[in-house]
Order: structure tokens, then C-alpha cells, then sequence
């Protein structure tokens, strides 16, 4: 494994045993920061009994080591349609920051409190690279991609009902965005993003 | 028949004979003023041999008889996200128009040119309903719903490529939307959203 | 915040605690009537504890402060295919009333009951709005749509099995209405609906 | 083959030469009567060359032989949304006149024209088979399941644009109608409405 | 009410206490034989507890009153493609006993068991109507619809995985069909199926 | 390349030019046998110029080379539903005989005609590997994976209307084919079953 | 039943004791072997009170009787993406062994572990037949059929999330797949692959 | 505008007139560079008689202007799956180009010819960014980002025939990829991805 750079464990179907044991193989072999996604918090109690783990129950995330070490010179915004986008946004902004970089979140932007991200430009216009984070319509990632000028990562969510057929809405309109460097990941695929957005942030160069 | 409201015949798939027949038809029954959709070139220099007729190529609409009276006190303002959304747009602003409602185009002031919208906001503020004319990710209905007051009504058009699915990408973006006010037509349904709207202006009274 | 309109909070997705959090707030701003969608009946029972209000356990909507005094002219019949869209249908008129709004509804007159809507035609013909609420094949809007000359506004419903796909069937349905001065909002989105409902009718003059 | 009964060819994708040799091969066996659906006019000319035949372009149907002996006491009535499912409609109607039935045709009778469904109630109640063709929204066939006690045979068109997907949107209203007696053959299928209502006429008794 | 005839009530979504109201509503205007289709266990209970009610818990069909006595010549036949498909076919089968039908069940005689369906030949042979119920590919209703001369009502079942999709596979592959003679009902609509086949047997004469 | 295995050209979008290009470079590295698949008629005579090339119109398919020596021991027997399934049967058919198979066709015995499949059991018992090619309900998949006990490779065909939707309906009906030993290539793939077959067939050893 | 040749029943919808019925029944006809798929483990347990049963939970394969008996010279390989495709993968390989099949097993050599299936060329080439199992993207199938000259049988699976639905995108990718000699089956269907796969490798000839 | 940025023009949908007009005012205002996608021949013939244009009839694209000078440090590098996927991919290295990038082409690298792309490992492990540009089954962004640690932007094209769905099955794919740092952009969209690439190849810093 590469000295420094965080492992990563996706949990989504896996036992708290099999987490842990793999928890412990990896710290066996080195590493000094994992993280791990789509983490119950059954598995994140049974795995905090033995080792020190820091667990962030919304997006589902647990991280065990040193962390938020910040490595890359630019800085990540993570901006949200709507509250409801929480727990994908956190899943992206904690991934960022794990991975050594500066992030600051814009939560609840979105179309219908326009007003609210039209009054945080400033913020926006600093960003290396935006993740925006939206459901139902998800015109966040057109709308931002408009304004700034670096690379946007939209993340559909599958927050929504009727019509919003679980995020497909979202990510059909994240992909027909007509504003320039837009790009997509898979629907409430936090993580995705937020290592994507890291790898950019970091050509930009070291702290 | 309705003294003074015009009739409409929906041109797709009859021949220039049945149009011309359907108008002599109409006018032999009173009608003044005779709104076509749909109508192709050939069936206007059909008809216009027989009848006078104002034909607008690119809405493909044929208009005959007195026009543009305007009727309601109100103002629509039809806005398109780019300029491919034209045709859709003019067939929405036209019937308006014939039905006896002032017209007022906001043409290409999508996300890719949200200045060009921020900086049109008072046109859109008098508005008493607001026609969002879109293709591609649709965001346009969203973004001028979370900015008005006013009933929007949404048209998604089937401009576009890939995932844009002839307009189906759109149609969602537009049903998802999370301002209220917002309601939507069918894909290219310019002449259904004129015509609403002209239903809903002319609610807030007669000139 | 407007004077005397009402303020909306969308209930779905939020705890009983953050509720009431944003109820207290918005009353301390002065709002003097609060409507809340997608209320949980635990929520409900929560809120009731430190402030008054009036819950609808079908509709799952809650309203704070004074209500149901009719700001605008007109009439709005709330209509429905069956008795299981009854739900969306009471989110609609709630909406609507405490908007301001007389709402006189007609509930079960679907194709299946077609001689029941032709009872009621009068009422019907009264409405400077319908809304027109329907599952399964959806039919009702296009019916509705071909017997008045105002605008309709339709709501598809999730109710129903099979081929309705959650609502999809009815929504497709209603898009494709070949009558005059139908729109569609998304799938079970009664407020939506209500909401659009009571802004046209206002259009129409205060009381 | 059975004495009397009509042979039938499916026109499409079979070159003129082929089509004329199956209709000499059928007579050769003795076939007294042959419905040639789909038939393009090229393939009508070439074979009326040889043969006598009757051509229907609409419906693009080419008969071969003795016809319209009706053999079933019961009356199919066939009837249509529009005047652009004149085509589909034909080929039902034709069909079953083919196979000996007798045959009122109902057209332009949908929902935007409910009154002149109501105006011909009598013809309705006294079919023994009602075929209904519709495209768009497809509501006829429920509006008409509602008011006769009949089996109805439900044709969807793919008539329409935008979101009516070329039938989907008129097959999906008509599978999930709320009237009970109502069944679906494919989009355009005029044939195999015509075929099972002939079927189903004739189970009521020879003339 | 119909004399004789028997009422209907869709149960999904009725509370026990709302079926029991309707039943007994409904005996108070004469009816001696109510059929209750998508009944739960529960309500069921519930009924019998003040009205003799036969239940039967695989269709969830409650039946109330006297039943089964034969009125049309005719006999129907319900086959399934597999064991899985019962209560389907079930639904389908007492709802047309109920209607006064000698009915026949050929059950798991799908394409897996072709030969069981080869060996009952006799009896699919002498059916007036046959309905075919079955999930996952539902090539049943093309082999029945080869087989046999007399209208052949397919029911798609939601029974299955994977890309069955909940029955809309069976459905396609139905509405396909290259056989004469067949009609698709929703999927799972044991009870449309029934109900038509009722009405084309009595067509076919009263004992 | 490997001695004696034909090469193969994939002919859709290579210009005239291009393929006879391929051919000659194939040539000059020692192929003896080259198969060319979706060749317009325009490319077969261009090359025919230059090279003896054996062409079949309607599957699109060239032959360069000596060919059809049969290398294996089974049979591979080719049916297809309909008529209107013999291109793409065909390249499936010419496949499997260049590449050195004994081939037998039973064309036209789909469900429409199951008693013409019946009355060639033994044709289809003695096949190591059977290519069911169907389009429309692609029951004939199914039918005959229940009848034979080899491998049976589905090839779903784009031949159909309506809710066929280009090959859809047939791929879902034989994807969730009831009978064991049935697998499917892509919507009009005759190529790949047939080379697929080929393999399967030399697994039973050489001649 | 053929001597040797195991029995299989499909345990999904069955109860306990209708499995114990048929297993005994099975028995009583003389099968010596018998494979039980989609079994749950209440089933198992009630079974094995009264018969000895070999159960694996994760597959949820219950197997009585002899078996893994080798009858076929060459070598079937499952190679899984992801270690969640563990149960499908699990159902194709034990349906395989209880055919009498020699079963390597490669799992986790996904895309995102390339290394690990290039380390494992050799088994992989060895082959007679492999299954590829996946979820996700679905690209090992594409992957291991440009690797390999034998056939590869496709089996998507159900894993993943958002835009995999349900197993759909791995289906599409596998049907598409650019590699010769890949064929799919339904998702999730590890033991139609397995039966399927020992088929073929029987072709090659007994042990 | 920005000084020594290329302008873009966006030609699908415009008159040859148009696209001169805008050039033409483009150059007035000082733009050195312009870009021109989606660009007819014709359109290009008719620029051509004014101005100094070069055209790439592949890709449709148009270059005024001074061109190709590299401002980035690091290289892009773009590969296909097919030949087929040649004009996608040039439009995106034409762009990069464009925009000051240099770029690297792999071409026909798909599953299908692994070996040629595992022949080129270190011309891909020296990007800063990856253009992953496939058609059909879209695995290649999923092998080249297990192979590589920079951005990987995934481009599905419309490339292939039946289950392809003019792109959608390769875009499902390419979402789905389990490999880390891929994103994806609309079909065939090789703009937005040569636009997207720049911008992150930027961030690594100037020439
Ligand atoms: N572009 C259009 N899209 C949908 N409906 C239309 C359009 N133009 C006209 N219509 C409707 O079609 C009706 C006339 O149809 P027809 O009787 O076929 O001429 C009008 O009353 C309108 O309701
Ligand atoms: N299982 C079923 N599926 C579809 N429609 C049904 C079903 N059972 C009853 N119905 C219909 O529902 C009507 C009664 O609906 P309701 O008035 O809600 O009880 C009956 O007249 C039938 O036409
Ligand atoms: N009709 C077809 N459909 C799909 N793949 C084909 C077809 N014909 C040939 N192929 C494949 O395409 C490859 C050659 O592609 P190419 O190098 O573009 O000529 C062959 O090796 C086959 O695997
Ligand atoms: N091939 C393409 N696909 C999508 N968007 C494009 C393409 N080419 C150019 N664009 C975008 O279209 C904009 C120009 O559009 P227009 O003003 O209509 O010429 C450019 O700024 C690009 O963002
Ligand atoms: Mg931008
Ligand atoms: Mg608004
Ligand atoms: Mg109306
Ligand atoms: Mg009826
Ligand atoms: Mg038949
Ligand atoms: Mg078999
Ligand atoms: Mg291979
Ligand atoms: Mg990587």
C-alpha cells in the first residue's frame, strides 16, 4: 500500500466481523487511515470495541487514524439542492477530507432558495472543484456549472418521490447540463465524488 | 361556435385539401380568426392560394383572420432556455398572441447564460404567467419558478442528443421541480402551454 | 415573510424535533399560519404537545394558527377517480383552503362512475379551477379537461397495481391529454397542485 | 383449410412477388376469400395485374374474393379517439367485415369530443363487441367500458408525439383501465382487434 | 341493481369495517351474491363475525351468498404456466364461477411441461373462452392462442425475478403474440380476466 | 492467427475501401477463409473486383476462401419463428457453416405454427446445439429449450411493431425462459450464436 | 426420470412441506440425487428432520443424496467481479458440482482487481466453459471473453446500487458484449448457468 | 471575454449563415480561436469562401484561428474501445487541443483487444487525464480505471445495434464502474469531455 494514503472499505454488505477483521489486516499491513463507507452503526459499535473509530452516522461513514491532514493547496466546496441531500453530501465532504483535502460545505442551495447560493459566490468562485449534490431535478449542477469555472462533479441523489424514480430524473439532468465541465457519478455515490474531487484537487498541487 | 375566440385546427396529418376544406368549413360557420398548428409549407401555399393566410415557417403556424387584439389586462413571457427551443417557444407566443394576450420573449437565458435571466428579472416579475421553454436538462422551469410568484408552465422540448431521450429528460427535470407554481405540458407542446396560459391571463380580467 | 400568507414546511424526511423547531421559528418571525405536508402522525402527536394544531391523518397534513378564510373570488373542485386517491386529494384541497380558497370536492367520479360526473356537471362548470386527481388509467383529466373551459390541473397517483407503475400510467395519460388547458404536476404531489390551484384563482380578484 | 373461412396474409415485409404467389398458392387450395393486411399500393398493383382485388390504401388491406356475407347475428361498433386513428381503425373494421360481421363505425369520438359519444349512446348499447381505437391518452376505451356492458376491445395508436412514446402512453391507460370488460391487443393492431371481435360476435349465434 | 347479478368490491385499501359496511349496504338494496376480490385475511375475519362470508386465502376472494349456480352453455378454461401463478388464476377462476360459469383449471402447463399441456388438448379443445395466466416469459398464451379457435384472455402474472420485472416481460411477450385470438388483461388481474370471460360465455347462450 | 480458423470482418461503418483493405492485409498474413458480416451490397461488389468473394444479400454476409469443409461432429439445427427472421437466421447459419459445422434450418415453426415444430421433433432431438431465432413474444425460445435437452442459444430479432419495441420484448421473453439450458445473445446478434454454436459444437469432438 | 441424472426443484414460494413432499416423492420414483434452489433455511431445518440434507445458506442450495461425482472431462470455471456476487456465483458452481462437474472458482476478479484475474490466466485458460458472475457494471463477462476462446456464460446480478438497477446495467453491458463466444441468462439466474454450463462441458465428453 | 481562450460555437441546428455570423462577430470582439462542433460540410464549405477555417469532416469539427499551442504540463490522453467510436473521440482530442492540451490517442484498445491496451500501459500511466470513449458494452472506462490513479472521464457513444440503445447501455455501464475517480459525461458528448479534461490538465499547471 502507498505510505499516507488511506484505505478504503466499502461496507455495504459485509458483517461487523468481517469489517473488523478486515480493519485489522489492513493496520496490520500499515496503514494509518481507512476509511469505511455505507457502515451500519451495529458494525460501527462492534468495531469500536476493539478499535478506536470515529462514526458519523448520517452518511454511514466510519474512519479509523489520524485524519483531516490537509494535503492539497485548493479547496473542495460541496454544495446541496436541499437538506434531504445531507447524508450524500456528507458521504463526499468526509471521503474529501479523509483524503487530505479542505472542504467547505454549501448546503441547501438549490433552485427554489436560489437567492442562498447567488449570496455565497464568493465561496463558490474560490473552489478548485464543486461537488453538487442534488435529487428531484436536479438543476443545482447546471446552475453552478453556469456560474464557476472548474471542474463540477454532480452527484444525483435518489431523495424524491413520484416522478423522481429514485434519482434517475436527477442524473438524466446532470447529464444533459449545458454548462461546460460538468461531469457524473452514479446516483447517491458520495464517495465517488468525493475521491474524484480529491484526485483533482491534488494535481493542483501539494500543500 | 364562440363570437370572437378563434378556432383551432391542429394541422399534423391532414393534407392541404382537408385544411382548406376545414377553414372554408369554420368561416362559412362565422369564424374570424382561424388558428393552424402544425402546418406545413406546402398546405400554407395551398391554402394561401385560396384564402389569406399569415404563415410563420418556423412555428410551422398558419394564421387567418384578424389577430393580435389583445383581450386581457395581463402579460405573458415566454422564455427559452437556448435558441434551438425557438420553434416550441413562437408556437407557445403565437397562439398567446391569437388569443388575444401581449407577449413578451425571453429568448436563450438557460443555466449556460443565468446572467442573461438575472439581468431580464423585471421583465420576468410583471409577468402574470410565465411559459419555460427547454430541451436538454430542463433546469429553466426551475430556476424561473424559484424566482416568481406566478403560475410557470413548463414545456420540455426534444432538442437535445443522447440521454436527452427526445425530450423525456427534460419532461422529468420540469415534473420534479422543487418550486411550486410549476406545472408542465407535453414534450413540444408549445400551442397547449399558449393556450393555458391564455386561459389563466385572461382570469385576471378583460382590457 | 409575506403578511397573511401562509408558510409551508415539507414535512417528509424531518424528525418531529426539527418540526416543531421550525414551527417555533417561524411563529417568533410572525407567521400566523403554518401548513405542514408529509406530517407523520408521531410528528403530529409531538408538535400538539407544545402548540396547537389541527392534524389530518390521511392527508398527513398539520396546520398551525388561524385558517380557511377565503381570500379569493373564485371556486376550486378538487375531483378524483376513486376513493383511494382520496389522500392526494385532501393534500390538494387542504392546500388549497388554507390558501384561501373555497374548494368544493367531488371524490369517486372516475370513467368507472362516469354518470356520477355528469351528475355534477353544474359544480364542474362553476370551478375557475379544477384539479383533477386520478390513479390507474388517469382518464378522469382528459374527461374532465373535454367538458370545462377552465384550466385543469392534473395529479397522477401511485395508487393502483400492475401495468400503473406507481403512477407513471396516469401520468403519461394525463401529459397526453387532447383537451385544452390540462397540466400536470408529479405523481401524488396534491400541494403542488393545490398550491398552483390557488394561485390562478387569486389571479381571478380578491373577495 | 375450413370451407368459407378467410385465409389472411401479413403483408408487411413480403415482396409483391411473394404475395402474389401465396394468394395463387391459397386460391390453388381452394381459399374462396383472402384478407391481405398491411399491403403496400406497389404489391396491390402488382398483384391486380393477375388477380382481382379489392385495395383499401388507409388501412393498406387488399381483399381477394367473395366478402361481407355477414355471418353473425351481433353488431361490432368500432370506434375511434381521433381522426388520425382512421388507419388502425380501418383494419379492425375491415377485418371483421372479412370475416363476416356487420360493422358501424363511431370515429372521432374521444374525450375531446365526448358529446358526440353521448349523441350516439344507442349505437353503443347495441353492439355485441365494441372496438376501441385510440391513440395519445387512450381514455376512449375506458370512457366507453364505463358505459356499455360488453367485452371492448382496446386498440392503442401510435398516433401522438412527445410523451405519448408511439402507443405506449394510450396501451398503458387502456391495460390499466378501471372498467371491467376491457382488453388490450398491441399498439396498432387493428387486425387483431377486428380477428377477436369476429371471434367473440360469432360465439352469439350464426345469422 | 341487476337482478341476480352479482356485486363487486375491490377490497385492496378498504378497511375491514368499510367492506363490512358496504356488504351489508349492499344486501339492504337486494343483493344476493356479493364477490370481494383483494380481501385480507383480517377483513375476512372481520365479516364473518356478522355475516356468513366463504373466504378463500390464496385469491383473498370473499364470497357472500349463493353462488355457482351455472347460467351460460359454455365452459371456460383457466390454465397456468406454473404452480407459482395460483392465485392468479384463482381470482380469475371464482370470479367467473361466481358470474354463473362452469369453469375448468389446467394448471402448470406451462412451456417447461409442455407435454401435461399436449396431453389435456381434449380439454383446452372444448372451451369457450380460455384464460391464460402466467409470469416470467408468458409464452403460455402464444401456445394456448396457436392451439385453440376461441378468444384466449392472457394474464400476465408479477410472479418471478430478475428481468421478469414484475410482469411486464409476461406482458410484452402477450401483447406480442402471434396467434389469433388473444388479449392481454393488467398484470395479476385475475379478476378482469374473469369478469370478460363471463361475458363472452354468456354470449354464447344461457343453460 | 491461428491454421484453417476463418477470420472475421465486422463490415458496418467500413467504407467499400476499407473492408477490401482488411481483406487483402488478412490475405497476406495466410487467412484462407474470411467471413464478412453487415457488408452492403455496394462493398460485395467492390471487392468482387479485386477478390472472389461468395455474397449473400440478405443476411449482408461475404465469404472469402475456401469454406464449408465440415470440421466437427454434430449438427447445429437453425429454427426461427417466422419468415421475417431468415437474415438474421441466415448469418447465424452462415457462421456456424464457415466456421466448419454441419447446419440444419427449420424455418417458420414459431407458435403461429407450433404443429410444423411438432412434425420435426426429430430434426430438433438430434441437434447438439439449437439457434432459436424469434422476434414478436420470442416463445419459440422457450418451446423448443422444452423440448430438447442441448444448449439452446436464443437470438432475439428486431422484426415486430408496436410494443415489440425493436427486439425488446422478445429478449425479455427469452431471458426469462422457464426451460433449462436456454442462454441469449444480443437483438439481432445471428453472428455470435452463430459462432457461439460453433464453439459448443466442437467441443463434441472433431470429424 | 434418468437413472443418475439428479432431480431439481425450484424452492422459492414453496412451503416447508411442500418441499418435504416432493423431495419424497422423488424419492420414491428412485432419484438418487436431488437439487433444491432458492431454499430457505426453515425449509432446510424442516426438511432435515426427516431426510439428510446437505444445506449451503449463503446459495440457499439444499442437495440430498450421492453427489460431486465428476461424469465430465473438462473444467468449468466461476470467476465473480465483486465478493457481494458471492450467492449467485455459489448457486451456479454447486449446481454445476451436483451435475457432475469439476468446479474452479476465481472470485473477486473484477475490473477493480484486474491484476488478480491476469494472475489467474492460467486456470482461466484451462477452461472448457466459464461463468462469469457480476453486478455493477458488469464488464468481467466482456473481459474474460477476450481472453478466453471457450464459452462464457453471463450472469448479471442483482448487486449494487442507483443506477445498476437491479441488475439491468450489468445485463445490458453483457448483452452488448464486443468479446465472441459470451451468452447471457436471466440475473441472478446462477443456476441456469451452472445447468447450462455442465451441459456443454458434457459435450466434451465423460470422464 | 477571456484573452486567448478559444471561443466555442455550438453548430448543430445552425445555418451555414448563422455559424459565419457569429464567427464574424466573435472576431470582432478579439477572439484569436474558435472552435466549432457538430459542423456540416456544407456549413464548412460556405465559412471557408470568407474566412480561414480548418475542417475535420469526422468529428464535424471547425478551427479558426491560431491553434494547438500547449499551455498545460501534462498530457491527456484519449482511448476507444472500437474503431466505430473514432469521430466521439476525435471530437474530444480536437478540442483538447484546441484548448491548449497535448493529447495522445489510443485507439481500438476495447476488451475486445486487451492485449493492444495492456501494450500501452505506460503511455496511459503517464496521463494526467483519461478519455475513456466506448460504445456498445462501455467497459473500457471500468478497465481503465482500475488500471490507472488519474481522472478517468468516461464517454458512452451511440456506437452499436440492439441492446446497445443508441448509447444508454454503455452510459449504465460506465455509471456503474466499480473502479474509483471515473465520472461520466452525456452520449456521444466528446466536447464536454475534451472541455472537462483541459480544465482539470490545467490544474497541474502551466507550460
Ligand atoms: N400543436 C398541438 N398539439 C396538441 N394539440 C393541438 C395542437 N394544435 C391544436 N391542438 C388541439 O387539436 C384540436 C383540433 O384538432 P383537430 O380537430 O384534429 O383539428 C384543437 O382544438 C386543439 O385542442
Ligand atoms: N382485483 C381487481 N382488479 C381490478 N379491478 C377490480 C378488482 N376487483 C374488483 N375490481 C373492480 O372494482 C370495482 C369496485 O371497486 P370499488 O367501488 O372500489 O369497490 C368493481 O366493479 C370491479 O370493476
Ligand atoms: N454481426 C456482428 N455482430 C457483432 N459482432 C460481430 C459481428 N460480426 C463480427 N463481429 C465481431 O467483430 C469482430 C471484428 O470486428 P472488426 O475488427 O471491427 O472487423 C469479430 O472478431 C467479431 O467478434
Ligand atoms: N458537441 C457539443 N455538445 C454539447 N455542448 C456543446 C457541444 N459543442 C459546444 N457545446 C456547448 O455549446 C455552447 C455554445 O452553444 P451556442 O451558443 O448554441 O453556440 C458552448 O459554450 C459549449 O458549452
Ligand atoms: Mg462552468
Ligand atoms: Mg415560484
Ligand atoms: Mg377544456
Ligand atoms: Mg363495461
Ligand atoms: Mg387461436
Ligand atoms: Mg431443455
Ligand atoms: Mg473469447
Ligand atoms: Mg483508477
Amino acid at each position: 500500500i502507498r505510505q499516507g494514503v488511506p484505505e478504503v472499505i466499502y461496507g455495504q454488505g459485509k458483517t461487523p466481523e468481517q469489517i473488523l477483521g478486515i480493519v485489522k489486516a489492513m493496520s496490520d499491513r500499515g496503514a494509518e487511515n481507512i476509511l469505511i463507507t455505507r457502515m451500519s452503526g451495529d458494525a460501527a459499535e462492534f468495531v469500536q470495541e476493539s478499535i478506536a473509530l470515529d462514526y458519523h452516522p448520517i452518511p454511514k461513514i466510519g474512519i479509523v487514524g489520524r485524519c483531516k491532514e490537509v494535503t492539497a493547496q485548493g479547496k473542495i466546496v460541496v454544495a446541496t439542492g436541499g437538506t434531504s441531500d445531507l447524508a450524500v453530501a456528507e458521504e463526499a465532504a468526509l471521503t474529501a477530507e479523509v483524503l487530505g483535502n479542505e472542504v467547505e460545505r454549501l448546503y441547501d442551495v438549490g433552485v427554489a432558495g436560489l437567492h442562498r447560493l447567488l449570496a455565497n459566490l464568493d465561496v463558490l468562485m474560490q473552489a478548485k472543484v464543486v461537488i453538487a449534490v442534488a435529487g428531484m431535478e436536479g438543476a443545482l449542477a447546471s446552475v453552478v456549472g453556469g456560474l464557476v469555472d472548474c471542474p463540477v462533479i454532480a452527484v444525483p441523489t435518489s431523495i424524491g418521490y413520484g416522478a423522481s424514480f429514485g434519482g434517475v430524473s436527477a442524473l438524466l439532468s446532470m447529464l444533459n447540463s449545458c454548462a461546460s465541465g460538468v461531469s457524473v457519478v452514479n446516483i447517491d455515490n458520495g464517495f465517488g465524488a468525493g475521491y474524484l474531487a480529491s484526485m483533482i484537487n491534488h494535481i493542483g498541487g501539494a500543500v
